[in-house]
């Protein structure tokens, strides 16, 4: 994985962006049928792949070296997550959506954030929902990961993109060779997927619903196509599939394939797993009894809106099944702390990954006895090898790194006249692709009221958590370009 | 500094209590002049005085060993001050005020917070006010510096007791003998407070004020006389003075000894001082901006205002020269921001401390570059000279902890029924040992309204933040007692 001291090659970038988006181009033609079942308009659709595969084409005639180097294939990965975003963006411009809240929406597609600036979801055609849950399909997994699963052999250079776009310090490889690993990823997902829509539809939903919240689920996107969102099936048998659903894609993939192929018992030998399940049932508990307490639910309704909320929330999905900005400040604490947690490193969920966290507590703790015993140093351990220490310091900087986009953030929206909650949730609902903060960004409102300026922000905010930061971030550093 | 696989000597740390308790009796005798001055009941310091004597004198009894290792020294540490809390509550308990109340007070004092519970300050007795002022004068420049000053000759231990106390990664000596450094810090401190007695008074203060106004803003402790705060002078002239000594006091003390004896520039030839500079320029710049802008004050109030309310909050003062709690959301935002910035090392100011946010800054930097560039190792310099990976690293978890306390306290104030706004300011004004918050603890209202066990958990912060998270949080590990 050499860094070399190498001016960028901007050609190879190129050409690999134009692949990326000759591929996108394809995906707009599954939308494309589904507004023909439904008898809508085809003329976005078909306008969208043709602008989108000519750009790719044009972009494919650079011609730059292969064997890309570290920086080209940061530059591939957050470049194109940024022309996914943008290309993904026209087809919700034939419906009158103006240019940034089309790429607000189609961002909060890609990166499965779930966040939209939509104020009439049900108003628009179902050809265009449904290329909206897509584009947060394809994104959860990952639109590299595709690209390296699909695309002919891509080599050592596969492995870098593949690394650039992980969600989570994760080891790298199910398989020697990366595509393989693409492939395994790609095949689990879309079983489970599969699986979803069936369990969805049998609880009830139309085949239309199923795909379209199954697709969001997965992906811990969080798009729904109503405008209560899940609140509008009254169904507690259909929020308890999507959380059992949520649960399993805030999990490692990576893990799912190990059960299957090495060890039935890998889930819960896994530390990170463990912590998972620990902090969604540890929060559930205490937000079932705040719920009890001070909000006067019911015993089972406290226990239904908690999980669901809390795996929703803390996985990044960001469904809701009732309007949690309506609850106490006792009760929306929780739903904000879970926030800054996440999925698991390796999943399709957002946030700050729980491996992270875990890690964070073993080291201020190792720091704490280290303070007292300054001479002993001790390795610290997760499923019981020695993390090497460099990986804890980037994770430590990451964590610093991510707080400080999280703050700049929301100062940047508090001084454009955004309230401070708002302000507060919006950025971290943005930076950790989750969906709903509270106030005017609550679950049952939309970022439809964020002023120009402050969209742009959240925008970026999505781009740069989806990618963990550093991938986006290095793009801004003046190093990157000149030396 | 030797931190050895020792059980901790509890005989020693007992002893060393004593000692601090039979010295703080002592300082009980100024309140006593002060009240005797205005003709005030004498007998709440007198028995507070024997209380505080007798418990040191009985202490003293346990014999130790002397040369405490590190677990001693922190021991020493932690619970001198958690005692000075307790003892200096007790003249507050004669005036009707509550145990847990009177040691919120005190603790505020002590740690130079400058939080209060006392609804209608007025009220209470001069001899009670300058108590609580003094407290804060004592606290600011730590107690047990000025023990090392005063008691007879500690050596090595001396040097062990100032570390676990001293504000801000900071090199721990002037001069080789650390008893000297303690000297020549303390007489700083008591020359530039005397200086600002004398110009608080000539710009309209009574002596009263000048003395304990004075106290509270050397201290960065943020403890008035009035109800109204600094507005109940209505004096730019008083403002701008205590600006400026506010600026004076959250900078380093060691480098006014440098500018003193080595070097006249040597003020700006010190990054983290320019960076506190640059900071507070800044921040005032655009606060003015913003009243000016959002709040339609005129051009010089909007200075006024912002140049006050950021040198008192960023140094942790904690003065308030209007309610700013009335301000848009807008202008609070950048007034909590300095929240967690903080005045110098080695300063009397609170907060995480300039030089820990600057070297945040520059590690996250070399860690985007790392990014980039994994076998370009370049060190990180501060004033010109590398600065040691160990203390980078303990600086980052440092601040991992500081954010780790700050999160937890502002969630159990939440669950308490605490409003989330105020919940969050209140939890990082006493963990950065500031003074007011927004909303129930706003600049203008106070503490009594929270809870009582809300009311522990901040007293609980301040302690914790006052001595920098691990002096505290170790007495919290088992390993600490037990191996």
């Amino acid at each position: 994985m050499g860094g070399r001291w190498f001016l960028i090659d901007n050609s190879a970038v190129f050409n690999a962006l134009g692949k990326i988006l000759f591929l996108l181009a394809f995906t707009m033609l599954v939308p494309l049928l589904v507004a023909f079942y439904y008898r809508e308009p085809l003329v976005p659709f078909i306008v969208s792949f043709f602008i989108t595969l000519v750009s790719g084409l044009l972009l494919m005639r650079f011609k730059g070296r292969e064997d890309w180097q570290q920086k080209e294939a940061l530059a591939i990965v957050a470049l194109s997550w940024l022309a996914a975003a943008i290309f993904g963006a026209i087809p919700f411009l034939f419906e009158g959506v103006s240019f940034i809240d089309a790429v607000f929406e189609s961002m909060s597609g890609f990166t499965s954030t779930g966040s939209s600036i939509l104020t009439n979801i049900e108003s628009y055609s179902r050809g265009l929902l449904f290329w909206r849950s897509f584009t947060a399909w394809l994104g959860g997994m990952g639109i590299i990961v595709l690209f390296i699963a699909v695309l002919p052999k891509l080599g050592v250079a596969g492995r870098q993109l593949f690394r650039a776009e992980a969600p989570g310090p994760t080891e790298d490889k199910l398989k020697p060779r990366i595509r393989e690993t693409a492939r395994i990823l790609w095949t689990l997902y879309i079983l489970i997927s599969a699986l979803e829509v069936v369990a969805l539809f049998l609880g009830g939903m139309s085949l239309y619903d199923a795909l379209n919240h199954s697709f969001a689920c997965m992906a811990c996107g969080g798009f729904s196509t109503y405008n209560a969102g899940i609140e509008a099936f009254h169904s507690p048998i259909i929020e308890f599939i999507l959380t059992f659903f949520m649960f399993i894609a805030g999990a490692n993939f990576a893990l799912y394939y190990r059960v299957i192929r090495v060890n039935k018992f890998a889930l819960f030998r896994d530390e990170e797993f463990k912590a998972y399940s620990f902090f969604i049932l540890g929060f559930t508990g205490l937000l079932t009894l705040v719920l009890f307490k001070d909000m006067g639910f019911s015993p089972f309704n406290s226990f239904r809106y908690a999980i669901f909320q809390i795996t929703s929330v803390m996985t990044a999905t960001g469904f809701a099944s009732t309007d949690f900005n309506m609850w106490k400040d006792s009760a929306k604490i929780l739903v904000l702390s879970v926030m800054f947690i996440g999925g698991c490193a390796g999943s399709t969920g957002g946030g700050m990954k729980v491996v992270r966290f875990l890690l964070m507590l073993k080291y201020a703790r190792r720091e704490l006895f280290k303070f007292v015993h300054p001479r002993l140093v001790r390795s610290i351990r997760l499923n019981n090898k020695a993390v090497p220490e460099d990986i804890l310091q980037s994770i430590l900087s990451f964590v610093v790194l991510y707080i400080g986009v999280f703050v700049v953030g929301t100062v940047l929206l508090t001084l454009l006249g955004v309230d401070m909650v708002s302000s507060v949730t919006a950025s971290i609902t943005t930076l950790g692709n989750i969906g709903p903060g509270f106030n005017i960004v609550g679950p049952m409102a939309n970022f439809e009221s964020i002023p120009l300026l402050g969209k742009i922000i959240l925008i970026s905010n999505m781009w740069v958590g989806r990618l963990e930061v550093y991938t986006v971030l290095v793009l801004f550093t003046r190093e990157f370009w000149h030396s």
